[in-house]
């Protein structure tokens, strides 16, 4: 087949199973401020999860904001060498339901399994379609039942004393922190480049330590994503805190498995997304 | 072998071709505030790839901060359910040097290739050894030869007005915003909750579109690292501004791929790290 440039026709694009993917979702809150706490409606960005086929392989799953995901998985592709122009693209077919892409090559690519582990992997912090994580989590991250309850004052305070914690990441700006706490104190602090890095640090050393969870409580520099809770949770611990902000799925997630997220912890005040009796509100 | 509780000696764990392991470097620059340009010495975080064996087999790379690689390894191996104890371990051998951590089980894992694609994934934005990174994208990413001239005050603008095109972004503080520019205007902007994603959807469109890069520049919310400084090279654009700090190996591929880095864009004020002769500073 010639494939001269400007020769070949536009390749076949095909939505199916088109539904309303929304980008953001709104959720009722409790929103702590100066003493005061009160219910607000706020928005939460959502994550959805697109597996994408090359040539009838499964090649990858991205975890996205659900917007232009034709170029998202033409970009991918072009990112990972496995095309270089939009005519070597026979069809691509998006069924937006399922969360597929089905991407037909001129030239079809036979992925070498080897390559698949090293390369291929998600663009970041990507794992699975959304059902992925209920089923082949369910095993590791059971409900949290005992934890500890937290003070405004105390939300305030670890999270202070975790930026604290981080020299690299006041000289440089580069990097993650999470800390292990109780409501009263940091008791382990570490950083990495990588967000899920640093709690991995943190879950390698009380695995080691052998420390038990019930009376721990997760600090965490960057956004709370489903990945970063069902990594909370696995460690059985039922109350991570964020400067950030929660994603739609991390908060599904953490409904069911018991989890208190606070998220948005500035200048002393914060936003409770999900299991508030935790958390000591007037 | 019985594994009862607490009857097990401590695995064994073996540091062998220690080296030094940096987690910052020294690096000078050209920082640029209040009109003034001076040079400066700054610290730049470092990214270290650490590929993991369980029981022989190649598990994952994760590409990290250098620092507690012992916990980073069984803290992982636990979030991906591969190990509930430290008595689990056997052995845990960490060459430094090599970038190479090799762990043998109590009950040896068989890991299945299909699952391997799908779960074992590099924790967040890691792909391979550093080695790798050049050896294998040397062919997607060739030096920029043909790259635009970029003034302070377009450097400054650019960054503000992708802020500006993120409304979900604003409202709801959980994704990463990226945008295809000229020196003067801001093209197209695109969002994801993963920061690659951001990125990809912006080099789709212009596989789709066809766009040439030479006149192209890449205003980005996030951190630039290694793989976000190489998806840039891939799209030919020689020109790279972030809001945020890079890491000190993207900086090492930026000048070997002649890719003008400039980073902490706020205020008024930025840091140009790489090839500065694109930027016209007095």
């Amino acid at each position: 087949m010639k494939t001269r440039r400007g020769d070949l026709p536009c390749p076949h694009v095909e939505r199916s199973a088109v539904v309303d993917l929304p980008q953001i979702v709104k959720r009722r809150i409790l929103r702590y401020e100066n003493g005061v706490t009160e219910q607000r409606e706020v928005e939460v960005v959502t994550e959805y999860a697109l597996t994408v086929f090359v040539d009838g392989q499964e090649f990858v799953t991205l975890v996205c904001t659900p917007s232009d995901l034709e170029d998202l998985v033409i970009g991918f592709l072009a990112s990972e060498g496995v095309l270089t122009s939009y005519e070597e693209i026979r069809s691509l077919t998006l069924s937006e339901e399922d969360g597929v892409a089905y991407v037909r090559l001129v030239t079809p690519v036979t992925i070498d399994p080897q390559m698949f582990g090293k390369r291929y992997i998600a663009s970041c912090c990507g794992k699975g379609r959304q059902s992925f994580y209920f089923y082949q989590d369910a095993a590791l991250a059971k409900p949290v039942e005992v934890a500890p309850v937290i003070a405004p004052r105390q939300i305030v305070s670890l999270i202070e004393r975790m930026q604290r914690a981080s020299d690299l990441f006041r000289t440089t700006g580069g990097v993650h922190n999470a800390s292990l706490c109780t409501v009263d104190q940091v008791l382990l602090s570490r950083f990495d480049i990588g967000r899920h890095n640093a709690l991995d640090k943190l879950y390698g050393y009380q695995i080691r330590e052998k420390w038990t969870s019930d009376k721990l409580v997760i600090a965490f520099s960057g956004r709370i994503s489903s990945e970063v809770l069902l990594k909370v949770a696995k460690m059985g611990i039922g109350i991570v805190l964020s400067k950030s902000a929660p994603t739609a799925l991390a908060l599904q997630i953490a409904d069911d498995l018991q989890l208190t997220t606070v998220g948005f912890v500035r200048r002393g005040a914060f936003s409770v997304y999900t299991h508030p009796e935790r958390v000591q509100l007037l």
